[in-house]
């Protein structure tokens, strides 16, 4: 099994498949799943390919999840050897998306091929959802998916989805929700006029002042057993018309937070009205961006992958919810259990990305034990 | 007397003396100034033409100041005559630099040929000094005559400059002072990062903000009588690259103090760095553009000046610091009295700016009274 993950790596790396173009990922995919009796659904949209995989009828379904896109390389002359060229180096697979994440997708093939090979006849079901969409702007990928499925009514028990969540050792975490995400563009307005007459104009940079001090102190919740408390954070600000006499008729802010599931999308938008509606600001927002949280509490899904993981390598997950978001959130939609659990991290998105070939060795175990633990009773 | 001003305010119009070109004006004044026994000084500096004329070596020395370069005329098909074709419709004079301060200029000329046609020998010494870089970076004019004459130790006891101060009527205004100008670029510091995790970033918005309301909320003093309090704004902020998930590494700013004499250069950068520091910053502040107040308190010249006004006029003026910076604030520097009175400044800097004929007819005798004020005793 090891050599077939690291082989099976090694020609999904070799497709150029910068977001979010698939480049013929999913075909290679189709090819292994079909000989294993998987039903195959092809659902483009756009320019992005995503696949739509399932192996049984019965509940529950559990399925695996991730994408087959990857980010741009940056500098090619920066990386040791070229990045749609994997190649093996000090027990490293070495190439753009080794650990983010075709590594897990070929992961995923060898460890659901041992399970079926071993219990043909497994109780529920397995699925795979895969998308080119992931990386860039996640309209036409997942979410897509999610959307067909839900309108046919076919909902998923438990999903495991392979992003790369570990830090220092494979299987050291396993990341059982997400944090939220919500952005506003807030525009507040005074009255323009010159420097020299003050009490004719209004300054919006200074009606501001307070209620950005007061947003910044804010604290919008104690967080919770899984999740850190609520952040807000201002990312750009700007105001002025570039001449040094003259009052601005307004200044302009991209804000964001970073919530918890102690919060909701509505509580926080009142939250922030509140205090600009308190300190009298004229002033306009617009709320965009809005991405819902997710968590997976301790259950069956979490203690089914945690088991598997120590059985595998001996370590006992730890539970995270910290990062930016990820597909997770459009699956849990459908989904009350979602997970997300992959080789490390350390050099996703950077130059030079690999793959410990350990962790491609031993990814295949944890899934199938998995599998093991939740459709075998 | 009234016929003469409005033909030679038109002569001066009718040169287009853009700033900071003089456009031969000055010779004009030159021809007009020698036959009554002036003694002329050209002070060329790089483009700009500066005149230095004074008739009489005693003291007092009373000054008259202004300057013949103009604004730009902005649209010409804006302008319903061409502004450098003077032309009189409904008793105004229309032209780019009619009431700034070409007008207050010819009025100069005809008050004094005609208190010096009356009083020959009269006592002190009268003086103009006349630059062209007046409107645009004020470099090379009248701080520069003031430099030669500070060289020489030649002071000027009183000085009239003859910026258009008046409102609603002419005489209804002496600007006895200005206001000082003092400006900052204030960068506050931070440490960029993700906005996913602002714990290993330090936001430099969220901590200027409590200083910016500091600043924005304190009373730098409470004026005085000729003064209202000291002002404080910012004019442009600036932080953030751009990306809605950086928390930005700085935030930079520009603002500007307009302060009375109750406050110096010194005291205001004092205070705000006392703030910037009590809260904890880590920031850059290039202090730059500073211009000191000036103020000619009741007295000689005020009292001169206030009498001639009523004598013509009937009105009685207000003493007012109001406004922008202007050359007083040098002249200030060598002579202890300086005032501003010139027309009515409805028009300055605008489309279609014009005089009314009627101050051009009153403004010599305003100026001529004055001398009888201050010079015959
Ligand atoms: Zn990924
Ligand atoms: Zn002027």
């Amino acid at each position: 099994m090891h050599n077939d993950t690291l082989a099976l790596a090694q020609a999904l790396i070799a497709r150029r498949s910068l977001t979010p173009f698939d480049e013929g990922c999913q075909e290679i995919l189709i090819d292994r799943l079909e000989k294993i009796g998987f039903k195959i659904e092809r659902i483009r949209c756009g320019e992005v390919d995503n696949l739509w995989a399932r192996r049984g009828t019965d509940g529950p379904l559990l399925c695996f999840a991730g994408h087959t896109d990857v980010v741009p390389t940056g500098p090619l002359e920066k990386w040791e050897s070229d990045p749609f060229e994997p190649v093996v180096r000090n027990d490293r697979l070495y190439g753009r998306g080794a650990a983010d994440m075709k590594g897990s997708i070929a992961a995923f093939i060898t460890g659901i091929e041992a399970f079926v090979a071993e219990h043909p006849n497994h109780g529920g079901s397995i699925a795979l959802l895969i998308t080119s969409d992931e990386e860039g702007v996640a309209i036409d990928g997942t979410v897509r998916v999610v959307e067909v499925l839900k309108a046919r009514n076919e909902m998923i028990d438990y999903c495991i989805v392979g992003e790369p969540t570990c830090v220092d050792k494979l299987g050291d975490t396993i990341k059982n929700g997400r944090r939220g995400s919500l952005s506003g563009k807030l525009t507040v307005k005074g009255i323009q006029g010159h420097i020299a007459y003050p009490h004719l104009a209004k300054n919006p940079i200074h009606l501001a002042a307070p209620a950005i001090t007061e947003l910044a102190q804010t604290k919008w919740d104690e967080g919770n057993e899984y999740f850190p408390a609520t952040t807000w954070q201002i990312s750009n600000i700007a105001g002025g018309t570039g001449a040094t006499n003259v009052i601005p008729g307004e200044v302009a802010m991209l804000f964001n937070f970073r919530f918890s599931t102690a919060s909701t999308v509505e509580s926080l938008q009142a939250r922030v009205h509140e205090i600009l509606d308190r300190h009298k600001l004229d002033y306009s927002l617009l709320w965009e961006n809005s991405g819902k949280p997710y968590l997976t509490p301790r259950g069956d899904l979490v203690d089914a992958i945690a088991r598997a993981i120590t059985t595998v390598t001996g370590i006992e997950p730890q539970l995270s919810t910290s990062g930016g978001t990820s597909d997770g959130r459009f699956i849990a939609d459908i989904c009350p259990q979602v997970v997300e659990m992959g080789p490390r991290n350390a050099t996703i998105h950077k130059l030079n990305e690999y793959v410990e070939v350990e962790d491609l060795g031993q990814l295949p175990q944890i899934y199938r034990l998995t599998l093991n633990n939740l459709l075998l009773r």
